[in-house]
């Protein structure tokens, strides 16, 4: 084991500490600030452990959803977090963010630059069971957010309710169930005007 | 599955969203401002995942040592964060954590709140495979991120190498690799002034 190669993987890690800085426009659940993409990350990684028993697929090899979620927000170093409504920003964001896997991940020894590239892109293109499962976490995570802190950053961007309901569309494929506790959530957001009706 | 449950596990997802407010002593590593758990939490998940390769026992269960490592600081949502070099802090430690895990992981539906009160007891003891290697990236964490910011935490409360070398003693349980890279930073940190001489 060559110490260039533990040097070039610390150099990962203390490059990816920039993720901390990367705010999103969810509020912390107490509604003090925005949340940060490490702060997001850790939470939906805790969330996936604690509600597999709600996946569809009982098989779900969950270290590969783990690793899958720890790193699939890095490319925002680079790309920036778009926001989920914000239609202009959705043109180039992929474009943006492979550029930003390709510097990112390649700063990692080669194997291991392959290797969570290709988990990145697996999250992304969202074909698989962990993938399907860990997007699932990822976009019920900010339902969460803007339930607790009485819509902040839906009412901060107008957002209706359709808008949310189509982001949250793949929770389905991946837990009837908690498509189910995503749409209940939604309802009573309405009702309580957090999300504007559609 | 009762909707019950699924509500049950969700508030604990929301409970624990206090972990973005428990401020650590280290420094992110451009210097700003302080770490929280939460941060510090994903980063650790993070080298888990990238270091493998380095560990002494190559079976390790690395799922196991994340699920640890994520849930390793819930505690401090209620005990606060003890500076590793506060001697005074130590000795009520573990009596408020243990309060803490109780609280906390009891708020999950039974079965799951036994089996995350003993992953976090198996970290704590640190006798397994997984709790080592989990204990040395929640160890080194903090040599890089002082090492990083000019030795920002050591200098603030004059911490010397001894101390710090006693502190990250574990590492080399679990890779001897990490403990020279560890060892190398220290020694170059002492050169530098950022930690005390022995």
């Amino acid at each position: 084991m060559s110490i260039e190669r533990v040097a070039k993987q610390i150099e990962f890690i203390r490059e990816i500490d920039e993720l901390k800085h990367v705010l999103r426009q969810s509020y912390l659940m107490n509604g003090s600030r925005r949340e940060n993409d490490a702060e997001h990350t850790w939470h939906i990684a805790v969330m996936a452990l604690l509600l597999k028993e709600h996946a569809i697929d009982d098989q779900l090899d969950l270290k590969r959803v783990v690793h899958m979620l720890l790193i699939h927000d890095l490319v925002e170093i680079d790309a920036g977090d778009t926001f989920a409504y914000d239609v202009k920003g959705y043109e180039d964001k992929w474009d943006r963010e492979v550029a930003a896997a390709k510097r990112i991940f390649g700063l990692l020894p080669d194997e291991q630059a392959s290797e969570w590239m290709n988990l990145w892109l697996e999250f992304e293109e969202g074909l698989t069971n962990e993938a399907k499962y860990a997007a699932a976490m990822d976009r019920l995570h900010p339902v969460l957010h803007n339930f607790y802190t009485e819509g902040k950053a839906w009412r901060a961007h107008q957002v209706s309710v359709s808008a949310v309901k189509a982001r949250v569309a793949v929770i389905a494929e991946a837990s009837p169930v908690l498509a189910d506790y995503a749409a209940s959530l939604l309802e009573q957001a309405v009702e309580k005007g957090y999300l504007l009706p559609e």
